[in-house]
């Protein structure tokens, strides 16, 4: 098997190296509950975080994971880059990697952004999200998060909900959850479905009801209320009464069903404050593994384990 | 006596655990001086900067206390956090939980925030400024400037001077001096000392002359050119004219009274350049005791020593 | 001979001051390849990086120098500043001086700023460019990547290609390639050549080819895009047909003429993409370069070895 240099996505990645990344972030996780939550495994590399688009919640749990490491981290964030004077990606890649960066960890609007970066520089490539393509890091957080919780995968009924089309998070999920043989079903607004998700190995549903149906997780995106064309929603208010995810709702699921968010949260549009309130809620487990996993991505791929 | 997770304000502390954090506060002073200004104590801790509100000075002087105490330091300010993105703030601070903060240094507009944040969550709470209510540090590093300088702090007079309603530093100072017996003035444009001031057991004047009458400090409050409503003031022409403070100013109050201003000043409005540069201003030292005195707060509730 | 606290341009350091830098840049380059690329000279010191002007590249340079020495390091931006308050560069100055600041390194667009900081404090001041007036780092990391690949740099060719008048790249490499015995030749439009330029020891050109002729080293300026009056101008498409570099513009020069660039580069504007990508192009490898250079004055200034 060929040893990574990048983390672009989930797709092309086997089970076992999936496992890989799962497994070594658990000893990670164990770092957390130390007086001191540090180990010297990269002491000396540097980390560049290249951030697109704005973003507070994966750049920081980034920035944390690589502090833990010991590396030191440069951020650079839209607002200030050379690309507001005109610069490329791939030139700017090409200055991080005359700057002996060791990773490069990318947000961008468009997709397949990553890729090219990685084609292009010797550094270490991890995608942290590329327009509707891909956000593995945070589809490896939900799956470390299912299996800590639930056990084995294989079987289970996760059922996710919202803008499919637009989200990577679903994608992410998608391409980790078939490899490990979970059954999925996607739900939401007919228009924010794409046509050809069925053959991601998925089955489409627009009733919420029958989607979360006997469900073992529940994984609710985020309405991108900043970024979502409003013409795509048949409004914020029929969306909530068609799709916000409630305790009455989860009385269709199993008992004790997994409720998920990649955070932030609109609480009140796609699931009320009751259901964050749930003691089987783990969106702020959710979070803390976020952590635990990057540090394992930095470490594999720094060692070229992955 | 309980242990203290959290510094939210002098008002409920006792001078005896203000004292704690002085008199920790001068070891860590004693760090400047040494060619690695550095301990170990923090290390593995992370800091969360988190600044609703634009501020160099004191988010940068955390930032300095932290790396000093060798924690890794997460800055967050406003524009990109995700409260962009809708979230609470609750919901914000329980993320920064789950990311196991340490520490979150909170800034913010209303006051009463950082409390309601420390209710929420396990990291330690330090407040950096509230609204109109408290600047904790700022009069921890005040009381410290003015102990050092002048010994005892009981009996002596104390005059603030300027915009009383709305200065969390003027609300600190008050908290703090008034229980080590300081007599305090406050002085400024009627419509800027709230009438409940004297509550507090301070004094208050109109005419600057004799507020300034044999004072042992004077502490200058900043006027807040960028968020004050202009029509509070007669004018800032008027103000300056009745209220800035002068070397002439300054005959009234005791010979070498003590200069103080909590930065960044306004030269030629509510303090002159000739003040500024009096052998008896020691405005760039409350600067470096700011940061001995963060340094002794973190220290402090990490230790459940305060 | 005084040891310098500063850096703030190349015109009245000597040869072997120069020397000096250069040599131990080498050794500081050396870490680069090492798995643990960082030495601990500078640990516990405190680098600012005070940049009233946006910059990735430069800023970013400093701080990984900064990392790299075990310094911490302080980013303020003009935007988050207290000048949007207010403060004069000589009260931010004196404030970073009180939080025992060891290192400033400041960019301004007005020069003279950074002498100015460093008459009023104790810290090192680094210029990191000011106005129009010089920016010694890039003059240094332009010298080293030249006699690095060219030995000795006495009687070299050296062509500088664009807005000369308002480059402190340009003035920066004028005075240390002078002081090597280099034959500087300066080509650009005639509105953006200063009349007095000769003065210092440099040729003028207006015709491209003329200037290249011969040339051992071409430097080609940045077209600042988003600062230059346009009406300096004839159009940017007339500036291109004159003075962009390309491959057959080069066949002028000496055969593996050193091509040069401090980036952030406008493609098919002052240079050509194939010019980028030929052989003897080192624009990434002057960015490498940079971080060694950076590194050698912070620990030259440091031990007043300078």
């Amino acid at each position: 098997m060929p040893k990574n240099k990048d983390l672009l996505g989930l797709e092309n990645l086997t089970k076992k190296q999936i496992d890989t990344i799962l497994d070594n972030a658990k000893n990670f996780k164990d770092i957390f509950t130390r007086s001191v939550k540090k180990v010297p495994a990269l002491r000396g590399k540097t980390v560049v975080n290249l951030f697109y688009e704005p973003s507070t919640r994966t750049s920081k749990s980034f920035e944390i994971a690589a502090q833990r490491m010991s590396a030191d981290v440069i951020n650079i964030t839209t607002s200030m880059s050379s690309v507001v004077k005109g610069e490329s990606l791939v030139d700017t890649g090409k200055t991080l990697e005359a700057m002996k960066a060791d990773f490069v960890i990318i947000r961008h609007g468009m997709s397949g952004t990553p890729k090219i970066l990685a084609e292009n520089i010797k550094a270490s490539v991890i995608n942290a999200g590329d327009g509707f393509h891909e956000h593995p890091t945070q589809g490896l957080l939900d799956l470390y998060t299912m299996r800590e919780k639930l056990g084995d995968i294989k079987g289970l009924k996760v059922t996710i909900i919202g803008d499919i089309e637009h989200s990577r998070v679903a994608k992410s999920n998608i391409f980790a959850l078939t490899k490990y043989g979970a059954k999925i079903t996607v739900v939401g607004p007919p228009t924010l479905i794409p046509s050809s998700i069925e053959n991601m190995g998925v089955k489409v549903e627009y009733d919420l009801k029958k989607a979360v149906e006997n469900a073992d997780v529940v994984n609710i995106l985020r309405i991108q209320l900043e970024r979502q064309a409003q013409n795509l929603f048949p409004s914020l208010k029929e969306y909530t009464k068609l799709y916000k995810i409630t305790p009455d709702i989860l009385e269709y699921a199993k008992r004790n069903v997994l409720v998920m968010h990649p955070g932030p949260m609109n609480r009140g549009i796609e699931i009320s404050s009751e259901v964050v309130k749930m003691k089987n809620s783990v969106i702020n487990e959710q979070v803390t593994n976020g952590i635990a996993v990057r540090m394992a991505v930095l470490y594999l791929l720094a060692n070229r384990g992955l």
